[in-house]
């Protein structure tokens, strides 16, 4: 009557196992395509961005003062003050005025006297280069401007302006299907009286736009193993991915194992951790396909720690920070053998340093995930931490 | 000829300074507007959020299993099963799935036998309540789903809709005119021959869209007053603030000051920290108005600084981690006494700990931003920092 799950794979078998897949599947190589680089913040770089012209592609005043030959200042001193002319001599430049081919040096303002109008004294000697900013200083022509599998920042967009690149090869976004499952489930603003309101797709919805994938989310289907194939095998062709909400439990709506199986092959049916163990992963039509657990603490953990780094595979680019602080667990930790506990904690800084404070809440809670400040792992070792012990917590950042 | 600094305030004057007036033009007082939930991530909520309806609003299984009253599994013991009958003791349940008025427990499948259909033993006596999620286990009717002033995060949206909240009441994204100013500047892409791209619109559009503030780019002017005051002024009219780039030195171009002394109260010229000391501070017809230095870095440094907090006092709500590490530095830094001075760092692990690298390059160059890993501040008490010291590196996220 109930399928037995397939033996439990760790954490890091699980990862290698699908990755590998993928990779031997091609579903890592890279797609790209050009966009506009002024719309280019947040995406990630194909390939090294390289200058089309030097930055800055003209020799500049790098302060406020006079531009004139070195040469033409000989012989000033602090008690024989030299004379110069403007126009004969110099030329007042400000900070980043483009010079002439015959200056070679700028001396600046506070460098100078200004007895009478178009006349200066200085009273020191300058040599050629001072206070010039030469050519290519910043980028040289044909150097790297940003390097490849990075996320463009706004200084990025700046520097290609400035470098002459105003479009950029990034990777595609890739279009990832999600569809809710559960008779148990309605939608939450038309909810019948003995129906939960359906909310992990807003959590997959999310957390796949901020990590540069397109989410698509498909109407919440029954559990009716007939439409959730359809929707899959539609999902596959029109799509790059295709995750399947809840219906991976033991129980009788357990169909997304052998809808999965259907198109591809389940290479993970159980993972040990919690929460988010009954997590399904395959690679169906050189894609990855998932089904992910229905409790939101669970596909919150499965979105980390299997969506996150493949998107992060796919992008070879981190795709998030992965801040860590160490403090003091306030409370003792249980945690069951062989399996990675993901506990949510607050944090609270004391005159003792940082205090580490698990959360009460089941994998049910989204309670505990929105005043979490951060994630303690317990390895599958162990059994548990004590309180007292030293601790490290990935930070969240919302 | 050309003005002096007003005196140098220090960094935490300035900020003071201008906050302190915005405050008191009320520039600071919430304005708020209604969005729906799934379209608000990102955005800050302006006050607690509560539930409309509890989570879960029905009393749920907690496991696969059989629901039924915790009554009727009175004296089964181990060596002494006890046999039920579905539909008169007992209904099978999955995880999930409401319960009916009568049950008050579940037993779990991996605690059941099914000798037959329709039958199932048990050799455990249960109590009422055994893994049944009761309601309001995540959020009671009435309590807050999400405080006042936060980031609206994926699995906040998730709550709301769990809780029957459609609809958030969030605070307004600012409207920021940026306008950049500079006869030596250009469109990078129609450059004519003695001109510099200009990039810093860029850089500004980037961090503003992060910040959640909604930029508008306005066409570079030249270095004409006029038309610099015009554009300030139509600005004041339909914006919220009016950022005035380059233009702040003590060059002939310094017209940013006197624009902006005309339309308000300058409360600011000249910070005491490198890069970024031209900084022109003001508020005009209420609201903040600000001269940025043109040097790229200085750029960022005054975004950092003064547009990141401003916004972040806006929001009353960070908008960006500031996530330190602490390392070796790896060479001197120097500094001017009296003036913070932001060094661009990189990052090397090595087996002897975090090694912190000053990268070279000036106020001008867009690629220390680039390579950086993060920022050191040092203080104005300090002329240096000595390589082999202890310091704290702010780290960046692209």
């Amino acid at each position: 009557m109930n399928q037995p799950y397939l033996k439990k794979a760790t954490l890091a078998e699980a990862q290698a196992r699908w990755f590998g897949a993928l990779e031997r599947a091609g579903w890592f190589a890279p797609k790209t395509e050009v966009v506009p680089v002024r719309q280019a913040v947040g995406r990630v770089t194909a390939k090294d961005v390289l200058a089309r012209r030097a930055v800055p592609h003209l020799r500049a005043a790098a302060m406020d003062g006079i531009a004139l030959r070195a040469e033409a200042t000989a012989g000033a001193r602090i008690d024989r003050p030299l004379a110069l002319k403007a126009g004969r001599d110099y030329v007042r430049v400000d900070t980043g005025d483009p010079l002439s081919d015959e200056a070679d040096a700028v001396v600046k303002l506070e460098d100078l006297d200004f007895p009478e109008a178009n006349t200066c004294e200085l009273r020191k000697a300058t040599f050629p280069g001072q206070y010039v900013r030469p050519v290519g200083e910043d980028f040289p022509e044909g150097g790297t401007v940003l390097g490849a599998h990075r996320l463009v920042a706004p200084e990025a967009v700046a520097a290609c302006l400035a470098a002459g690149v105003f479009e950029l090869e990034v990777l595609v976004l890739p279009k990832v299907l999600i569809i809710p499952t559960g008779s148990e489930l309605g939608d939450p603003q038309n909810l019948s009286p003995n129906a939960y309101p359906e909310t992990n797709g807003a959590l997959f919805e999310g957390y796949l736009r901020r990590w540069q994938a397109v989410p698509t989310l498909h109407p919440l289907l029954p559990d009716d193993e007939g439409a959730i194939r359809e929707a899959v095998e539609a999902g596959l062709e029109s799509h790059d991915a295709v995750l399947v909400g809840a219906g991976t439990s033991k129980g009788r709506e357990d169909f997304t194992t052998r809808v999965l199986a259907r198109f591809g092959e389940v290479l993970v049916h159980g993972v040990s951790m919690h929460p988010g163990h009954p997590v399904v992963l395959g690679v169906a039509s050189g894609k990855p396909v998932m089904g992910v657990p229905g409790y939101p603490v669970a596909t919150w953990v499965t979105l980390d720690q299997f969506v996150l780094p493949l998107l992060e595979r796919f992008y070879s680019c981190p795709l998030q920070p992965r801040h860590t602080v160490r403090g003091t667990l306030a409370k003792t930790v249980h945690a069951s053998l062989g399996e990675v506990e993901f506990v949510r904690v607050r944090l609270e800084h004391t005159d003792q340093g940082l205090r580490i404070h698990p959360l009460a809440g089941k994998a049910s809670a989204l309670s505990s995930l929105i005043r979490a400040d951060g994630i303690l792992e317990v390895p599958s070792e162990l059994g548990g931490i004590a309180a007292g012990e030293t601790v490290e917590v990935r930070l969240f950042w919302p």
